[in-house]
């Protein structure tokens, strides 16, 4: 981790700047992928499963006995830990669902909003290292709660065509209606188009590679809504001297196991916390089994001191951390005045792994300041909110002249007429 | 408009296709543009002013003294009208407003989620035949009641440098905070990356031509968010005979007169229906002062009579309309089942033009299908929703099991230890 030392206002754009990805040279790859997909489906699909994931499927849907054989394989203490978890994730995301409530604007104009599911969507989870379950939760109970009627899930097959067990326990969980065996960009494509034996779904969630996260944006212009963009997982610390700088290098180290690319960043005012939790870092470093994957991530993390606390605090909405975690003694007032992150964290005992599987806040936020506009999944991504509005003649009447008036202005004849040929009637 | 009798259903996907519009060959010339005003700014933006507005300006702002005389130009009663339609969008986009509710998902562990205002936001208003000063309320009074600090409206000058003044009006009516004269690809361009004179903004909003439509989609690929994906305005009435065929017809036309390329569907299960609403559509026609832009729309327009009321509600919901006028004596039943729509009128005097202008709800929404995975424009599309999260030492002891055993099960130590260092603590 690299210390600055009050920086000057000027150069902070240039210090919180994460490290740009280029996709474009993706683009062509990923393109020829997608269109073979669409136009061979299944077969396409089987093609590419082959060559990238190296094993030859003759079916890519889970059977119901693969399924159910999956919960034996966890351990007792594994599947209870997920469930717990799942019951955490369930209580605040249920809070998300909201009422129809009827608003009468004018006496006889009755307007309202209804959330209604979206009915297909598709979830990816990645393959690689580690298997990604808590991301199952994370996108599969607030798509249950929204009520949409097929909730499918595309992950690729380890080497002898299997997925892992915990995966399948966490989507029978959850009610995820169907599990394919299909990782990549076959997988988006074959979600985005349809194939013979998958559905095509209206919007697609998940994280993923580069590959992955350039198809999404791709299928995204063909009109496949898709859950946010992507980019590497981040943390901000926000601490002073009350916080510990062991939880910090811990949180801090958390972060950095993602990946090499992921972003870590600590503010502090006191530049005796910063030194210590660079002590530490190095110190809790050595234990870790993902230990060079994070020091690769150190390598462009940043330590930085400020005057004072508006400074800090200023700095932190301009970067828009995916995670912030405020370590600090006014934490709440602190919290009060974030205007840009995707969840945040307060106090000592609050670390973002809490929030990563288990509290119940969703772990699938926005990356890369997205914070400044997007928000991270919840409920609401798996809706969509319809208007309704019902007048009585009385109604209408009450409101035709400034309807009239606006569209004669707005010179739109035909709409003026809708209005004057009830009211004549 | 064509009459389609009780096609099968095989044949619906076809029956129902949007005209597809290609914009990658307008990509090119899309591009250079907004590399230049990223590169040169103002200078830029003056340039294509000139190039496509054909005026020279020293200035883009519109100053105070403009906007305070615009009021003056309008007439008493468009000045009321445009009062109460704000007064009644204010009304309904302001129940869209969360409360905070904290949700202790276990002892200990509190978890809530607040909206913040999105800082800066971006308007654009086209210009063209009509200015279209209903697109401000709709944008710009969901902006103001979410908070946000920066809003920024631009709309392109007319010949003589000038802006509309219901457009003024309309603007300082809502609280738009600076007003620019500057239209097309360069005004997305100067509000996604800001300019000597403008700032730049985190998200942008509004309706445009086939280059801004591109424009946004390009910017929105470098993170600038923007409102939705855009296509042509569409209806779609659902009636019975129980609807007024002059009435239908002239909802089809207020449609139709939006421009040669929008769409127009009228279902029902009553042949003679639709044969009445064909003789009113000619005989309304000829009076409309668009009426060459009305012809052009409907034909391509569809009239398609169906064999029962669920195969109609199924085919609507496959549609996807952004307006759904449902003219039918079960009004409301119909109304529950549909899932696919961006906002419904329901019964006989509930015209699309009332929901276009005054009635409270929003008119910017999801066209071209995209309402099967999104929602019209409301005080969510103008905030983001961060999640919190504070924990007890208590509380992190009772979810720490959980979280240790699956951070360790997802083959993530760090996590793991996060939560061990402070237990252990």
């Amino acid at each position: 981790m690299k210390t600055y030392l009050y920086p000057d206002k000027k150069d902070w754009k240039e210090l919180l700047m994460r490290p740009s990805f280029d996709s474009s040279f993706l683009q062509k790859k990923v393109k020829s992928i997608l269109n073979e997909v669409k136009l061979n489906g299944d077969e396409a699909v089987k093609k590419f499963t082959q060559q990238f994931d190296g094993v030859e499927l003759e079916n890519f849907i889970v059977d119901e006995k693969e399924i159910k054989e999956a919960s034996a394989l966890l351990s007792n203490e594994l599947r209870q830990a997920i469930q717990q978890a799942a019951i955490n994730i369930k209580s605040f995301h249920q809070k998300q669902i909201t009422e129809v409530e009827v608003i009468e604007t004018m006496p006889g104009v009755k307007c309202w909003r209804k959330s209604v599911a979206i009915e297909k969507v598709g979830l990816y989870i990645p393959g690689g290292t580690a298997p990604l379950f808590s991301t199952i939760l994370m996108l599969g109970i607030p798509a249950q709660l929204a009520g949409c009627k097929e909730i499918i899930l595309c992950s690729p097959p380890n080497k002898n065509g299997k997925m892992h067990p915990a995966i399948l326990f966490a989507a029978q969980l959850v009610g995820v209606t169907k599990v394919y065996k299909i990782g990549g960009v076959q997988a988006i494509a074959a979600m985005a188009f349809g194939t013979e034996s998958i559905s095509q779904v209206n919007k697609i969630f998940g994280p993923g590679n580069q590959y992955v996260t350039c198809a999404k944006q791709l299928i995204q212009q063909e009109g496949i809504a898709i859950d946010m963009p992507a980019g590497p997982s981040e943390v901000c610390v926000l601490a002073d001297d009350s916080a510990d700088a062991s939880f910090v290098a811990a949180d801090l180290l958390s972060q950095a196991e993602h990946g090499i690319d992921s972003q870590v960043l600590l503010v502090s005012c006191s530049e005796s916390l910063v030194q210590k939790v660079e002590e530490e870092l190095n110190k809790q470093l050595e234990l870790l089994s993902r230990n060079i994957i994070a020091k690769g991530a150190l390598k462009n993390s940043k330590g930085i001191v400020l005057k004072n606390l508006n400074d800090a605090i200023e700095l932190v909405n301009e970067y828009a951390p995916e995670h912030l975690i405020i370590s600090c003694n006014d934490d709440e007032l602190i919290a009060e005045k974030i205007m840009n992150a995707g969840s945040i964290f307060l106090g000592n005992y609050s670390p973002e792994s809490v929030g990563d599987y288990a509290s119940g806040t969703n772990h699938t936020l926005p990356t890369n300041g997205f914070a400044k506009a997007y928000s991270g999944i919840s409920v609401d991504s798996f809706v969509k909110k319809i208007t309704y509005q019902k007048l009585t003649q009385q109604g209408l009447q009450g409101i035709s002249k400034a309807v009239e008036l606006m569209a004669e202005a707005e010179g739109l004849d035909a709409h003026k007429n809708a209005v004057s040929i009830r009211i004549k009637n």
